[in-house]
């Protein structure tokens, strides 16, 4: 791929204020402070007149007014059909506004659940072309103290191995947007005993990707198992969503039971307690590598817009660093390396002429 | 399912002593506490005779000459064509001896390498009558401070719904067996987002997995995610062997990324040292509570006799785990209870009649 030049400031991110289980008391002081940070920056706030009255002063800062929340416990139905004017929905249209004079959206970010997100991100802006299925990605904390992209965690289930070719083509755009890395290593999640072999459509995948590594469209490291994801051995994996998303909630749920046991052990009676007094810098600067508020922003890739999904429980931490990953995203042009990674692929499989797949 | 009656002592077990990273320096100490905690228990040392020599006068200890050892890196080929005197091999026959005169053992157990241990079983033992794939079972500890038993962990890629309905059925049996509970409670592990519903492999076995729940085969508690399994929200989690794999693999990696840290940070300097040092009481005590080797030994389910995988690079208090387990697995009649749960189904759905599926 040609290095390509970064977008000119200003980026503009809308923001979904109301979503989350906070809403605007974690939304609008990350805002805040992701301004700060990025003195180039511009933000759309979407939400209720209300609840941004405060802000409409802030420099930088557009308010666009939405009447309605998609509550995290709305159906799917509910947030496609019923509340057309939600802050959710009109965040995401900012990206492609309407009317010709209005301000364009760079990328969207949003703390709303994720299935409403999800569909509606897919509804208003399309898939993009040539891309069969859009997918979830985000990063885990690994070993060699970087990041390692995994996707998709949970868009998908039964994805083919041409899928998977795709998601890695997204997922290298992703990687050299977000993380730098200009040609990440791709790895294959697969299961290692020699005694089973993976599915027909892995080893299938694994032929497809070993194609498209030696034509130089991607850069594939090979097979790598559930525990590569934490030890870094490759900047990218690869998976169906349906074991993406049982990996992701397995880390989520094995880290915060360790989490926890390290707290009961310590509050245990006095001597512990005294004990975790002494411990305590060392303690805290343990929970800060595996803190996941640091990695917290997952991309929707594949539509034709950039979206980018923050935890639900996020706070403002967690959210601003939502915000920064969007901004890189949106500077470095995800949406373009996406596109140019899939028509360099159509067009080297001889098909020039790629067809739009709107849903 | 009625309570069986416990199988009367003396059980015995076979033991691989040769397999595994270590070997004798690892498996014969495990032994001896074994038996120490086992008074009534006997054990079958398979290996070769000189690294034997010494356990010759061990009461209650019977030994069997092998001549080959199957090493970690041999291929299936290996282990099932070329070495037909391997320690591995003898072991597991001790389950079917083919004198009548000779010693039966009740369970296996050996530290060999994944691949050739569930291929050599299920050469040798053949699978039980009725069930279709045989499956790897192990337990993960849980915030209820209990296991939750998973299966499969990578016997088998593209498991069919009836497949996922025969793991909770010898899941059940195992958990009923193991771990003291006789109507164990089974999730079927899928992905939570409303948006994006499980396959359609996984919307089948949760019918069929209802309908047995509904006719007392089975307590099919529904569907879980990754995080139930270290919530404890069962007692049992049924899956794919991919996903199983790849869930397993990955928790061993964060566990382990997530250690490394923790000690990283205590040895950062003397500052830290010392902190290490007044709360090491505590660390320790949290590293008991995730400490692998509480839970080592894995089932191999299905097969015509029991066989238990302990993890290759086990020390002596890990070995004795998964030798504890298999004990009681054997005493609690887990061939049995496999087979009447089988049995009972097959009989249900009109079946009386189950056929063997020797392999």
């Amino acid at each position: 791929m040609t290095a390509l030049q970064p977008l000119p400031d200003p980026i503009r991110l809308a923001v979904d204020c109301m979503g989350g289980d906070h809403g605007p008391s974690v939304t609008l002081p990350a805002c805040q402070a992701f301004l700060a940070q990025h003195p180039q920056a511009e933000l759309i706030l979407v939400g209720r007149a209300e609840a941004l009255a405060a802000a409409r002063a802030w420099p930088r800062c557009h308010v666009v007014e939405a009447t309605e929340v998609v509550e995290m416990d709305d159906s799917i139905e509910v947030a496609l059909r019923k509340k057309r004017d939600s802050s959710m929905r009109v965040a995401i249209q900012q990206l492609r506004p309407k009317e010709p004079q209005a301000l364009l959206a760079h990328a969207c970010v949003s703390a709303g659940n994720t299935g409403a997100l999800w569909a509606v991100a897919k509804f208003v802006l399309k898939t993009l072309e040539g891309v069969d299925r859009p997918a979830i990605a985000a990063v885990m904390p690994n070993r060699r103290g970087r990041f390692t992209t995994v996707l998709d965690l949970g868009a998908n289930v039964d994805s083919t191995a041409e899928n998977l070719l795709q998601f890695a083509f997204m997922g290298s755009a992703l990687v050299a947007a977000v993380e730098g890395i200009e040609e990440p290593s791709v790895g294959l999640l697969n299961i290692g005993e020699e005694a089973i072999k993976g599915s027909e459509t892995i080893k299938r995948a694994g032929e497809l990707l070993r194609e498209a590594s030696a034509a130089g469209q991607l850069n594939f490291h090979g097979n790598v198992e559930g525990n590569d994801i934490y030890k870094g051995t490759t900047d990218l994996v690869v998976c169906d969503g349906f074991v993406g998303n049982v990996m992701l909630k397995t880390s989520e749920g094995l880290a915060g039971m360790m989490g926890d046991f390290i707290k009961d052990e310590f509050s245990r009676n006095g001597l512990t307690k005294l004990a975790a007094l002494v411990a305590m810098p060392v303690l805290k600067r343990f929970k800060r590598r595996v803190d996941p508020r640091r990695f917290n922003g997952a991309a929707l890739l594949g539509l034709r817009g950039l979206v980018f999904k923050s935890h639900g429980s996020a706070d403002a931490v967690a959210f601003e660093n939502a915000l920064a990953r969007a901004y890189d995203a949106a500077r470095n042009r995800l949406l373009d390396r996406v596109q140019d990674r899939i028509v360099a692929t159509l067009q080297a499989a001889g098909n020039t002429s790629p067809v739009a797949t709107a849903e």
